[in-house]
């Protein structure tokens, strides 16, 4: 079938690092090609929260990922289909990547129900009933046109009986067969999601397993959900080197800087967080040197720019000190600055990493970027 | 003095409409001229809400208005003052007029008592005592580095018998003539408000009073506070013709697009309101044939631009079914992207007003205006 020729076409390994397992791709979409690493601002409801298009073209954004569970509640992806699809309704010409409203089913509906068929659930809007099986999730993201889909999977949260997790990871397999074979538009890339739990035999298994069907790229799923730190670099450690060259592979829902670093540094490629955004909101800024915390009285008179080495909108023209007043005042131009900043610092910092790889010296630059941190923050 | 010096230099009327009182002139200011008649979007708190410098920039703004009261409370007059005056701390290098925050404190403060002196009142951020006296509003606004200052007033509500309004009238006297006296930097431009309530005889009064004293224009203040709309315009046709063409004119807080059109035709120079921001927040968005209320249903699958004669960012790049999505999302850029429309929407209106009186047809301007609206909405 065509999906399995698909999936030795759309991603090129370009470089490896000589010392690690971090590399630079080429990921090729309908609307054009992703450099890798790459980071991915999340448009939970067709808007990267507080940003326009025009100013995450300005932060370097290559790609965005949008929220299959939100649009299809609100407006609804029979309306964004007939808008033109997803890009043109949100005026976003580069690619698109939803998720597969799994991972919200479980962690905002009022109540949900796992079988066989799929996931029942009741809106967070307005508690209306609704079912979101495998297929209904390939034709919603088919109907928003996204460039890369992601099957449906079941979450498992942290802890987990093993023979839970056992369970929820083979129907996650079921899934994953079933999202193939729903698929109508083979234009648009999909990946299974990679689920079990903490126990590296059933991540192994389920690697394998996945990688025995046609698909795009790999997901790995159901990390950073409250697990040690140690615990998540070694479920990545597990798949990781089971993934052929040939596919893209991505870590969702992840993560801090320092979890960029580490991450590329296994080499994985693609990564989405709300964490900049949010952070952002919260008035919690990063910086070369870690992170300040724009309420902070310190900043009261405080001149500078958030990062006296960003080059970002709100660095060239406001103060800490304008942003405080910002904040503590609630105005809105407070989130966005502080979003327009937190961005670019993301996807700046993957920048770099793609940089560093290109030259060989990608071990240089995740050792000056912990010294930096290190240092005293501003 | 140098004041009655300056006051004979900072207007210039260019050219008056044949057949009205319409009038096109230029305002010098120490951040450069202000063509004239021209609408001042409300920068409450050091920020118009939602845009940023850069959009204001974009839609034409050539002077924005600053709220004393606000900003003496938060983050402070002395603070902004430490940090370069208003224009550097905000990132507005075009002019700014500042008020003299007199109609906050009666309008938001949660106690208030007028003394000969000022004004007593209780922050409505924390309860904290504060006196307002016309010398310490001018301390403020000079601390602001205001292009245009205003004397503290005070406010006459709407209905009030004559005797008050005769008594807050004096006093609103008495105040102007100590602002002027207080004043220590020439160079930035200071305006008395005339008040007088509804009552045509102390306004015309009012108005001849503070026209002996050297002042640098005048405002036009306590109308927009409930009144009839005839009794509105009575009150600015008692004042108006009064005030030499010397002298610009500012009708404070005034209006709907109407209105623009309606003291633009009596001779008025200068407004502000909070209208185009704060409708745009409501889902408000004006149109040439009159607003759209954007969470209507009829917009859910609405491919048209708010306006299909706007060439703002809004109008060029988002449909109203999208914009109907954000709102209901409650998506921070909803506010912005309306903001952007509604602040574009007035401000073109103030230049289509200027280009019809250059060329000599303002009535016909206005005419046509009146016609589109009595056409159907879209």
């Amino acid at each position: 079938m065509s999906g399995s020729q698909e999936s030795m076409g759309c991603f090129r390994q370009i470089k490896r690092c000589s010392s690690s397992d971090a590399r630079l791709g080429v990921l090729s979409t309908r609307h054009g090609e992703i450099k890798t690493p790459v980071f991915m601002p999340v448009g939970t409801q067709a808007t990267v929260k507080a940003l326009s298009p025009s100013e995450l073209l300005d932060a370097g954004a290559q790609v965005i990922l949008g929220n299959t569970y939100h649009l299809y509640l609100r407006p609804g992806h029979k309306l964004i289909k007939e808008m033109g699809g997803l890009h043109q309704f949100m005026g976003w010409s580069r690619p698109i990547l939803t998720d597969s409203g799994g991972f919200q089913v479980f962690s905002l509906s009022e109540f949900r129900k796992i079988t066989e068929e799929g996931v029942e659930f009741r809106s967070h809007i307005d508690g209306s009933y609704h079912k979101l099986t495998p297929e209904l999730a390939i034709e919603i993201q088919e109907a928003l046109g996204s460039d890369i889909m992601m099957c449906l999977d079941t979450c498992i949260p942290y802890p987990c009986e093993k023979a839970d997790a056992g369970k929820a990871t083979n129907l996650t397999t079921r899934w994953a067969r079933r999202s193939l074979k729903a698929r109508k538009r083979e234009e648009l890339l999909l990946f299974p999601i990679v689920q079990g739990g903490m126990y590296p035999d059933l991540r192994r298994e389920h690697t394998l397993q996945l990688l025995e069907m046609p698909f795009d790229g790999y997901a790995l799923g159901g990390l950073s959900v409250g697990e040690p730190k140690e615990l998540f670099f070694e479920m990545v450690q597990v798949s990781r080197p089971l993934i052929p060259d040939r596919f893209p592979i991505y870590v969702m829902g992840v993560g801090t800087p320092e979890d960029l670093v580490e991450c590329v540094h296994l080499g994985v490629d693609m990564f989405d967080c709300v964490m900049p955004s949010r952070n952002a909101r919260n008035g919690m800024l990063f910086t070369e040197t870690g992170h300040i915390v724009i309420k902070n009285a310190r900043y009261a008179r405080d001149q500078r720019p958030i990062d006296e080495s960003c080059s970002c909108y709100t660095c060239r023209h406001f103060s800490r000190a304008y942003l405080r007043h910002l904040f503590l005042s609630r105005e809105l131009l407070a989130y966005r600055l502080n979003t327009i900043h937190n961005i670019h610092y993301y996807l700046k910092l993957m920048e770099r990493m793609r940089q560093a790889i290109a030259v060989g010296r990608f071990l240089g630059f995740r050792r000056e970027f912990y010294q930096k941190r290190a240092g005293k923050t501003a």
